[in-house]
């Protein structure tokens, strides 16, 4: 029974987040879903499910002309469950449900959420539920405001909904024909966004530690990281953006504040919402290496966000510094990172780099690369797809279909797989055979 | 006394490859060094002594035109310095002038070498040194039996010399304007060169266990693992390469035995060695992505080879893969590895990471991108420096001076610099503080 249950752990959100986008695929194939009222094909009904589910927002298909009303519904819908989780959701029903949850499923959501006790699972959960909706429906009011004046008030109120959802669950799906780019000048727009855009990518458990801290006056250490690095981050970001885009210059009809904000914009939806003021195709290459790089990062685990998570990459430019300076311990606010915490984030990173490079070999040879492209028009894509932030520079609208069941694989490991791996790294301790075979050292390096 | 041993260790190390640069460089860049009798400016003697010293074989001048004999003598002269490596030329030294190793280092240079037992240091690096003398004299007798017909006696010996010191010690200089093109119709020629650099990239280690294998019957963990890799390697990359190229089915004035030689000789090569028998801008993207992968990879450690080296990469698949199973110890013919060791190499994968990034960022901006091509203009060439590869997409002869300098700094990185950071972690078992802070577990993907 117990060992059932523990080997079930990852098998079971694998199922889950398989069977929503299951039923999500069937439902946009559905001739009602499409504007033209034609069946979607099931390969395209496929990708979108999957890119909606794992809060992408890379599309085949232009959300906005395609899908009819009902199809963009299910397209939030899917948003929705991918962006809260899967857990939190299986929570919800049973409290709705007025059931006490079992041992098993309160395990599996205390540990996805990395809470300390058992008593108050189901409380925090619900307060984290309450405060994603409050922000939400927040964001909607913001939005409106901006978008009553421009788009009346039913479809005003639909695209705040929409674009709100798809914000704080960095979901990056946009009713727009090219993201934000027509928002350029309209900095109050591009600030809520990423108000919202970092809300949602802040994770469970860092807004429990900051509800919370009124009360307890404790914060975690994977809160202090995890807050650190994204901080840290957004201002590196802006930093290296004002070099290699020189602030916009030649885009004369903005304002130098307007220009600030679309950097500012930029450093803010790499990581993961996927949203863009500014082309991708007219960005430096420098600017396109690196936003790549932020991609790659992704945000907080426990958050919308896929990718390695901020406090992977934190623990192991902690790590590496220690090492560097011939120390034991890797530290951070006085606290000691484990040697498995350390060597979790290692091994998902080696992990992640191996079919990362797997993926773009693939795709070297079934995708056709444009003359004036080079090789970043698949990397930038796969590192985009895994990273679940969704930006493009041009791929995958004309992506075979190998390719997109590849691009599925990707967003489907960047939102769920590495999460579920990090659940087998966690589960592996069943006891094993006394005999270990006699340890010896290699040469390295 | 103790410490400042201890302490000194990388530090040795790092110096002793930045005299011999520094030399190489003033030689180079005397008059007498070039061909016409100019001095050579001084970034690009120093350059020039970089790339021959971490045998990477980078030019920023033409090797066959720009330099004298004098020049090119110097060259080969660091190249071999490089390529056996500083400790070995150290004790040879202390060898012929009959005194004994104090035991500073004696101890540097068995752990160089990694070696077991303080007793045979001495005569076991003899021995490594007889044997590459040894080859690099029959590679220089097998090269010249081709040559001798091709240039006649003076200039085939020169000839055969240079090239058959120059693919034992890995390091990719030729003499002729575009490597080994005018040779991919001579199997002959190619199957001697690949043998050449097969045996210079095992590493001294790999040799020592080979040699007295007749007498102990004993591989070393580390013998059997980085033979391993090394196979698997050459057979996957000659797999990859018959797909992404067709087996050069376009090369129409080759043999089916010919190309075949040629795709081998593309599998080899680019680890380490830099020769190459097809133009790399000719190949295709995903051959060129492959390469990038290969050059990353390197070879083994203790030998010529520069990259992660093939131990580095092995034992992280294995620990991947045994994590993937559930398994706590990565194991490998009976033996287990480790959990430093594995630390140690993910930490390494890491750090050469965010090495290669910044370089890249950096490059993005100092350095102009021809328009037909990518990032992979920077990218391949970033990778190739750091690999002491040498192959080039175009970049390296039209680096700026910036450009030039971070170049040399990823050759000596690749050659030493991995190197001494790992020794530094070797060596970071001093006593520390007492007091360590208490430890927390963060979420981790
Ligand atoms: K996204
Ligand atoms: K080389």
């Amino acid at each position: 029974m117990r060992s059932r249950g523990r080997l079930a752990l990852p098998q079971i959100l694998t199922l889950g987040f398989l069977s929503i986008i299951l039923i999500g695929t069937i439902l946009l194939s559905l001739p009602f879903s499409s504007a033209a009222g034609h069946a979607t094909s099931y390969i395209n009904a496929f990708f979108t499910a999957t890119s909606a589910t794992c809060v992408t927002g890379m599309t085949v298909v232009n959300t906005a002309l395609h899908w009819s009303l009902f199809g963009k519904i299910v397209i939030l819908i899917l948003v929705e469950i991918g962006g809260l989780g899967f857990m939190s959701f299986a929570v919800l029903l049973f409290v709705f449900m007025r059931r006490k949850m079992d041992l098993t499923t309160q395990l599996l959501t205390q540990q996805s959420l990395n809470l300390q006790s058992f008593a108050n699972t189901r409380s925090i959960v619900m307060l984290v539920i309450e405060l994603s909706l409050s922000i939400q429906l927040l964001g909607t009011g913001l939005i409106f405001i901006d978008f009553y004046p421009r788009y009346g008030f039913v479809k005003g109120l639909g695209y705040s909904i929409f674009h709100s959802i798809s914000a704080f669950c960095n979901a990056g799906f946009d009713l727009f024909n090219n993201s934000l780019v027509r928002f350029q000048n309209d900095p109050y727009l591009l600030f809520v966004l990423t108000c919202l855009i970092i809300s949602g990518s802040l994770g469970f458990l860092v807004w429990k530690d900051l509800l919370l801290y009124r009360k307890d006056h404790y914060l975690s250490l994977h809160t202090k990281l995890a807050l650190t690095t994204y901080l840290g981050l957004i201002i590196i970001s802006f930093i290296v953006f004002l070099i290699t885009e020189g602030n916009f210059s030649n885009e004369s009809h903005l304002t130098v504040f307007q220009r600030l904000m679309n950097t500012y914009f930029m450093s803010v939806t790499p990581r993961t919402a996927g949203f863009y003021s500014y082309p991708m195709t007219k960005v430096s290459m420098g600017g396109m290496f690196f936003t790549m790089i932020l991609m790659l990062i992704g945000g907080t685990p426990g958050s919308t966000a896929g990718g390695l998570k901020t406090t992977t990459v934190g623990i192991l430019l902690i790590r590496v510094w220690a090492t560097l300076r011939g120390k034991r311990d890797a530290t951070f606010w006085g606290r000691r990172f484990s040697d498995d915490n350390v060597q979790r984030s290692l091994t998902l990173v080696f992990l992640v780099a191996v079919v990362l490079s797997i993926a773009t070999l693939i795709l070297t040879i079934t995708e056709t690369i444009p003359k004036h492209f080079g090789i970043e028009y698949i990397l930038f894509d796969v590192v985009s797809a895994f990273g679940t932030t969704g930006l493009t520079l041009g791929l995958t609208p004309h992506l075979t279909i190998i390719g997109k069941l590849i691009f599925a694989v990707l967003m489907f490991m960047g939102r769920v797989g590495v999460f579920t791996v990090m659940y087998s790294l966690l589960t592996s301790k069943r006891p094993e055979d006394a005999f270990r075979y006699p340890e010896e050292n290699i040469m390295i390096g």
